[in-house]
């Protein structure tokens, strides 16, 4: 039985938003809907125009016989703003201080409600990229890399502190913290990566940058390519810096143990407005 | 202006879909789209029936000044079983023999084509149980934890082997690895689970059940209380099980590194058909 316009548009939007940035053809809608494709390609116009008009992503078609239909998620600079700003609020809070100027921000860090929304924010900074693997080592960040790559569509990449016998061959360095200066170690499964991958290195919290230093000697290992890097929270003030080219939600500009304060700013980030052509080439040439 | 009705059902779709299990009042959309309280009923009454009759989930509507609307997802046993058969055929490759015989999984508990539809499946299997948080013990299991509880909208618990100064004061507890029968140490900071929560336990793996043992103490620890226990993968001709209740979506009934042999089957896991009445008491009171 022919499916009614509404009942498709809404099971349409179901269905590209459970199966971000896959191809999807349009031979699969006619038939799931036992509806002429020329009725569902403007159910699709209809999905788009109201995908971007409200700023949260877009659909890309791919003409031809192996052609179809792409969500590509997206975040407008309005909802991100006000999910930063809450975040920011959260993190200021100062029962969150620990010995040593530390911040509790595991109950942010495993909540859905933030994670999504970051994990979102995230892949739409790095909508034009080809991504292949988000990188990240555990334990705390792996909630938020997941949902980034989960908007991406690409596989998730777990550095660890152990190493596991569940895991196969494994590759090890060795790498500096940059606060503490200590040597630590750092393991990833050999099958993780294929060579030449382009990787988005994501993590909760960056200080002098020491571990995402790691991270990319680790993909260096790999001959993997470092395609961008996205930290959620920033210390401020820090001396000497590791990192130079990366992406931040929040800084922390101000931890002050003694009095009691935390001051918190809206990192670097910077949301442009959504274009079509911001998506990589090597999407729309599928 | 006033929205369209064909605009209003893919944004209210997607915004729905993005906020599962929250509460959004008839008033919130009313004010989105210009639109009247009745043409919003009338559009959710559609967005209901569609995915009732595609088995995706429901919206609970509760009357009332405070009243509003509730997007619960669920997955279809057709899709259910389908994702199982896919992760079981992938599972039974013999590249992913490794010494002792154990199996490479990390690619699959890695990969968000899987990961997010099992946390569907986890979600929907619980539905109708009050749970408060997602619990699981680092790391190869976080990203399906973290999709169960993204799909359930509470946060994710994650108890490590290792303890780290940012999470400020700990509980730490030792259990018997069921298997190997060694002393082992899991930490979970303090703040992280109210007393009397309704904790939903997630795993990857289990073999005897010691890891699950352990996360069962640390829980009496916290004064809460053990509402499910779910795992991917399941060894099967354990001698001793520690666990008797629990969920699996996939054994393991043979494998064998010599012939290089692995036999998987469909785990324990049961999909009732979706009834609107499965969703816990508590949810319609709200």
């Amino acid at each position: 039985m022919k499916t009614r316009r509404s009942t498709r548009l809404v099971d349409m939007t179901y269905y590209l938003l459970q199966h971000p940035r896959r191809l999807v053809s349009l031979t699969f809608f006619a038939e799931r809907y036992q509806s002429a494709k020329s009725s569902i390609s403007e159910d699709l116009v209809i999905i788009k125009q109201t995908f971007e008009q409200q700023g949260v992503g877009t659909l890309q078609t791919i003409p031809g016989a192996a052609g179809g239909v792409k969500y590509i998620p997206y975040m407008n600079s309005i909802e991100a703003d006000a999910l930063i700003e809450e975040l920011c609020r959260q993190l200021a809070n100062p029962e969150r201080l620990l010995p040593g100027g530390y911040l509790y921000m595991t109950d942010l860090l495993s909540n859905p409600r933030y994670i999504n929304g970051a994990g979102r924010l995230f892949a739409s900074l790095f909508a034009g990229q080809q991504v292949d693997a988000v990188m990240t080592v555990a334990t705390k960040g792996i909630p938020l890399a997941y949902a980034v790559a989960n908007y991406l569509d690409v596989p998730v990449v777990i550095a660890r502190k152990d190493s596991r016998v569940t895991e196969g061959p494994t590759v090890s360095i060795n790498y500096v913290s940059g606060s503490s200066k200590r040597i630590q170690t750092m393991t990833l499964a050999k099958r993780s990566i294929p060579e030449g991958a382009n990787v988005l290195i994501v993590d909760d919290f960056m200080k002098a940058g020491g571990t995402i230093q790691g991270m990319i000697s680790m993909l260096e290992e790999f001959q993997a390519n470092v395609i961008g890097i996205g930290v959620l929270v920033e210390a401020d003030h820090i001396e000497e810096r590791l990192i130079e080219d990366y992406v931040s939600f929040i800084r922390l500009s101000e931890v002050n143990t003694r009095d009691k304060v935390i001051e918190v700013v809206k990192g670097n980030y910077a949301l442009p407005e959504f274009k079509e052509e911001m998506v990589s080439e090597e999407e729309i040439k599928l």
